[in-house]
């Protein structure tokens, strides 16, 4: 098996990987609608635990709300309602019959949890307010599908919060950011975070913070966001609290978002010309032993694996023996290579008789010949030192992704060849982010939200007097 | 605030106590689509969590697979389109596009999973091959809805297995009857393992296991299922694999399903006139702890307050200090009792000064004096204690609920008065099984899985010879 080059031929790589390594079947009957086999969801479980036990830890709570959400719910808030109206899936019949009234599925769940929060919050004590869910989403997205990238149904957590004051509303903000932050770190993840453009704002929010991981082709990939909802929807539904003073005040709001796609880009940031690499901190399996014997000694040797199984996995370790048989060791190395397992452990009788085992690390290719009591050891080690050395690896992915082009013949220049991020001035109006989308496929992506960052030239795409330092780039 | 009477006007007490309790908000604008509230999700959690780590150790293994379901999948097994699909949602648009097929929302998951599984599986290395979903369920029943009992869209675990015998798939049903006895004693649950009457076999099985928990107004519960599949849908979506004999077999098939209406009969069993009352082991919050102060010493008593729930979270615990302001320790009494925690700490400036503080069980209400450094050890021992009783409390409540009426005079007075199952003798028609529903609403539930019985005299119906011992009792 020889994958294409993922450099060059990023989304060919893609789509053959993700076969070949069991993380999504899209041989699925609904377009856009696709399966995520085991080993792939397993990577989604270890995000989502994660990511559950962080959301646990700032106080949000886990509820879970209907996926039909009645016409003119979606409608209260009329901007939410435009943005999200050409994706949505609806019904019309149970059975036979055809229903009262169409539903719309879940593009996002603000409308029908915010109508309960219009139920549920009173007063001041109710305040903060933090709701999470784990659901499925649906959007019939019009541009092309593509597996975890662009979906019509995907995995996601939302969060939902309520504030007393604005104040309070911003400083949540910033929590999901450090939340989002533990869990793409967990993940060796790299990402700018970058406050959209007005116009880029989420429907019915008043800005929008996005985390844009960039991919081996050139192109970013959002990977959550955080919306500041201001007031726009609680006073659409009516959202209010009795403050200490015994006025009634509409709640500030915020909400953030992190999907399936989030898989997505740890395989494309991540993978090599062997297939996935999988963080090991998330790795579903961080080690694989494969027991290397011939007939003769075979018995012995399973038993020598079946004890360091254990062993390993009383230390902590998440762990599978390939036992398989009919399958040559050297097969069997492929295919856990492909599936990006972390650490490949081989013992063979001359490992026995020395009494060590082989660890091979999946992204240096670095064997390690260990005593067998230091095993377990040993993999945790090697399994830190991965983790810090995939983190360097995507900083520098992502550093090396930004350029900054002095003209806007540079630009366009640089998003015809490495393309990635264009560091550059920008005058705010939407119709030289229109014009860049025109010229180059690129998008103007935002500012940073995580450093300030002033401008210090005109406009790169029409030479006036820039407002804002934006990061230009094309997105999946 | 007074309960009604739990025994005599139970959906009345069901419906004031799960709203009370935050368990289901049912002013959900689609009827029979609930807001799962945090505290009602929670307990779900821990349901999930337990039977998540029971398939893990038996080696299922978690995906998930598409919501929409194309209509022609649905028909491909013909039995099985004929149960569904009256209570199937459609979708036929999407934006303002109307779709070129119209996709269901699935009731169930084995049409799209098995296409799959024709794709996976290709030799008897593959097999045994079980998978699990949780996920959303869409069934728009005609019956009336009911929070938890009867919703149109619930939350469940789906168990789907294929293997290389009959033999194999017969072991594997057990199997599954073992995870779910395992996760329902972890909530002190009683029930019947019924094999359904033919006629009531899930659509598209040889046969269903059903488990049936009675509940305190003598109707019972199915709470979970088990189905042997056999070979149907396996010839019907071509599911085969080469057997060691290089032969080309087609797989036996088993499947599994374990719904949020868990959560309904947990409230249902064990609960009382104060409220809820949740098994110990199962418990989102096994303990709140409750500070009684006045102005001169709140600090301190929060202090020790604090101090307590370090030490009893960090033995594993899962407790929550109780701190809102605003509302006497009386008000958060009844609000905890109401919501089922199991152990109630009390503590105040007395307690601090006799470095003591006071223990209340949830279910017998027994106070204990328990010395500070004691706090955790002793509250184990309870948890464990309460968690013994509720189980007997259970076994008897079942054992109660089954009558052996002589006569078919006497069943039908039984389920007039008491109701709950009656064991009596059957002859194995429908038309029997047709009359007793007509004339006392009792459906015959089926014989028992888990024991063998044998019939001892004639049907108790209609008199002819009988075939088989059954359990008959009205259903929600």
């Amino acid at each position: 098996m020889k994958l294409p080059e993922k450099e060059t031929e990023f989304l060919k790589w893609y789509s053959e990987v993700i076969s070949y390594a069991n993380i999504v079947d899209n041989r699925s009957p609904v377009k856009g609608a696709n399966v995520l086999m085991p080993y792939g969801y397993s990577i989604w479980e270890s995000i989502r635990n994660k990511l559950d036990a962080e959301l646990k830890k700032t106080g949000h709570k886990n509820a879970y709300f209907p996926l039909f959400i009645p016409e003119d719910y979606l409608k209260r808030e009329s901007e939410h309602f435009k943005g999200f109206i050409p994706e949505v899936a609806w019904v019309t019949h149970a059975g036979d019959r055809k229903l009262d009234r169409k539903l719309a599925l879940r593009p996002t769940s603000e409308t029908i949890m915010y109508e309960m929060f219009h139920l549920w919050i009173r007063s001041h004590v109710d305040l903060p307010f933090k709701i999470n869910q784990f659901c499925n989403i649906i959007r019939f997205d019009t541009k092309e599908t593509k597996p975890l990238l662009r979906d019509r149904e995907f995995l996601w957590s939302e969060g939902h919060t309520c504030h007393a004051t604005a104040e309070e509303a911003e400083e949540q903000v910033k929590e999901s950011m450090v939340i989002y932050e533990n869990v793409y770190r967990e993940a060796c993840m790299s990402f700018l975070i970058l406050r959209r453009p007005k116009y880029d704002t989420f429907a019915g929010a008043i800005y929008s913070i996005a985390y844009d991981s960039p991919l081996p082709d050139g192109r970013t990939l959002q990977i959550g966001t955080t919306h500041n909802l201001g007031q726009g929807f609680s006073k659409a539904f009516d959202i209010t609290f009795q403050d200490k003073d015994k006025q009634n005040r509409n709640v500030h709001q915020t909400c953030y978002g992190l999907s399936t796609r989030l898989v997505a880009a740890i395989i494309g940031l991540h993978g090599d010309e062997k297939g996935l690499i999988i963080p090991p901190f998330i790795a579903p399996i961080q080690i694989v032993i494969i027991p290397i014997y011939k007939k003769d000694n075979k018995d012995e040797v399973i038993e020598a694996a079946e004890q360091i199984l254990k062993v390993l996995q009383k230390a902590g370790l998440r762990v599978e023996l390939d036992k398989r048989e009919g399958y040559t060791p050297g097969w069997k190395f492929n295919e856990w290579e492909v599936r990006g397992v972390p650490i490949r452990l081989e013992i063979g009788p001359k490992d026995i008789q020395k009494e060590q085992v082989v660890l091979v690390r999946r992204d240096n290719r670095e064997k390690a010949f260990v005593p067998m009591k230091d095993a377990a050891k040993k993999s945790k080690t090697i399994l830190k030192n991965m983790h810090k050395s995939l983190q360097k690896r995507a900083d520098k992915l992502l550093k090396d992704s930004i350029s900054h082009p002095k003209d806007y013949e540079e630009l366009k220049e640089i998003q015809k060849t490495k393309r990635g991020f264009c560091r550059a001035n920008w005058c705010g109006d939407e119709a030289c982010g229109e014009k860049v989308k025109d010229d180059t496929g690129a998008d103007i992506r935002g500012t940073r939200e995580d450093i300030k960052e002033e401008p210090d030239g005109n406009c790169i795409i029409c030479g006036k007097k820039a407002k804002e330092m934006v990061y230009i780039a094309p997105a999946y």
